[in-house]
């Protein structure tokens, strides 16, 4: 089959291995799959992963159970070993012996074919098109934010970074009816939020209000800066940036910055998130809470795969999404 | 009146102006002050505060109103403006026009006499002595954590750091019946934990386990690196340690790292933990729940307290108390 691997550098084969299913299984044609900040991480060397990239999919059950095939899916990425203690407690995202699909231990997306358990399958409604589909995963790992923190209408709340995935924390923090700025560096994209009338403003703009709960999704280091700076006392802090480059711990004078006695003498808390439900995403979907098509950049066929990363490691590009059909 | 002063380094004086009293204070003659890794970390530079240093301390109440007068009190070290946002939902300690005794536009405790707003003193019982009463402010501090995080029989914890803090939170946390694990590099002191029946080990001792929550003490962002390292997935790490030196943000290959990717992918909890209840400590000092005395390193007379800041910051020494009677 056709696929984008990555082995030291990305690479595009005619004839990688089509996958086969494991028990408890489906073998999914995949239709688009969009790349994303993690993919290009990965290469940066994120993550010691070798195979397929790719986790944010949508495709057609070919082999599986009877009541899967002929579905069109989307799929959760972890694939938890349903045993362990993590597993029993339901926690099967943070299972330790887990395989994520195009990231840790299992090939991914950016080929015609994938195989992932059933048990991580969502059928699509047919009100939800192949190309917003692919934004399902990120839009879940956005609603994840909702399960690690109660916001309401009177919460202050900022989103920094104008990003894919900031875009879309930005509009699933709307649907929360909070206090809600969305802060970034391009007004071209932020504009993509002030049609859907969420309050935006450039990073170096006032006034300089202090907020309740700031979300991360700058992809870089000064987002935390940022936010320890904008977040009040006691407030939350939320992390969605994953980024190759870990973050330096001493130094002399000079250079960037970290200071984290801020977040000890003002209280804050920082949480970690990562993947969210996809079912919440779906019905984002379905009920236009989350509009996606002006996050398209561009799609290209999978043939393109290599010029379609290229694009997509680019500054000032959104989602970039391949093609398989 | 004497006092131990800091502008630009510690200075001692026989002269320095007695602190007159604002309405609602107390002027307080000092009996013994305990010196801080928060003094040590403010001649470092790590606030820029000018003035007489300490608010560990124990007095007597010389003018105030009645009630107060010839009381032996500790005093809580935030002087908030009772007027702000924060200080109406009784959260005082984070009154962004604040001042705070000895580290905040407030002269502090290595003196003669010190003054505080009547509302932060606490009377103290005869059964603890001044030498204990020195600590109420820093077992205080640990008694946030319980505020702050439920911690119970089931829960597996680690402190980190065997210094004069990581010593108190450790008979705190041992207090909650939780599994607890001192961890520390330093055998001799570690020891004082042992005799409690406190389970500790040396740093790089294993075995390996994962901790539902780690309390950072070090005063070192090691600490921090090494709670990444210990803490599960969807666990919690306390900040306790402030420090001079900003955690940088960015950098090229070696050096020590942070990898704050570790807190998203496990989806890590880290909480910012500042000033507690001093209720709890004076109980905790009158049961005999926290045992202080094998803290003490050295008690200085106050003529000495440039030679007692010496000692106190050297490595290896834990708490060095300075005596103005």
């Amino acid at each position: 089959m056709r696929a984008l691997f990555f082995h030291k550098k990305p690479k595009y084969s005619r004839d990688y291995p089509t996958p086969k299913r494991a028990e408890g299984e489906a073998l999914i044609r995949v239709l688009q799959a969009g790349i994303c900040n993690t993919d290009i991480e990965i290469v940066k060397g994120y993550m010691p992963f070798q195979g397929v990239l790719g986790h944010e999919f949508v495709g057609v059950v070919e082999e599986g159970d009877k009541t899967w095939i002929g579905k069109r899916v989307v799929g959760e990425i972890n694939c938890p070993c349903r045993r362990c203690e993590y597993c029993r407690q339901g926690l099967g995202n943070h299972c330790p012996n887990r395989k994520v699909l195009g990231i840790l231990g299992k090939d991914g997306a950016f080929a015609d074919y994938l195989t992932l358990p059933m048990a991580n399958l969502h059928e699509l409604p047919t009100s939800v098109s192949n190309l917003q589909a692919v934004f399902v995963e990120p839009i879940a790992s956005a609603f994840r934010i909702l399960e690690q923190v109660d916001t309401g209408p009177n919460d202050k709340v900022a989103v920094l970074g104008d990003g894919k995935l900031g875009l879309l924390v930005a509009q699933v923090m709307a649907g929360t009816g909070c206090e809600l700025t969305a802060i970034g560096r391009h007004p071209e994209k932020l504009e993509i939020l002030a049609r859907k009338k969420i309050k935006t403003r450039l990073v170096h703009e006032g006034p300089h209000q202090k907020f309740d709960l700031c979300i991360d999704c700058t992809g870089s280091p000064k987002g935390l800066e940022l936010a320890l700076d904008l977040v009040r006392p006691m407030g939350k802090i939320v992390l969605k940036s994953t980024f190759a480059s870990p973050v330096p711990h001493w130094f002399g004078a000079g250079g960037e910055r970290l200071n984290l006695s801020q977040l000890v003498v003002n209280e804050v808390v920082l949480l970690g998130s990562r993947c969210g439900p996809f079912k919440r995403a779906i019905e984002a979907l379905q009920d236009g809470a989350v509009e996606v098509t002006a996050l398209v950049t561009k799609v290209y066929n999978l043939e393109e795969a290599i010029k379609a990363f290229g694009l997509a490691s680019r500054k000032g590009v959104l989602k970039v999404v391949l093609d398989m059909t």
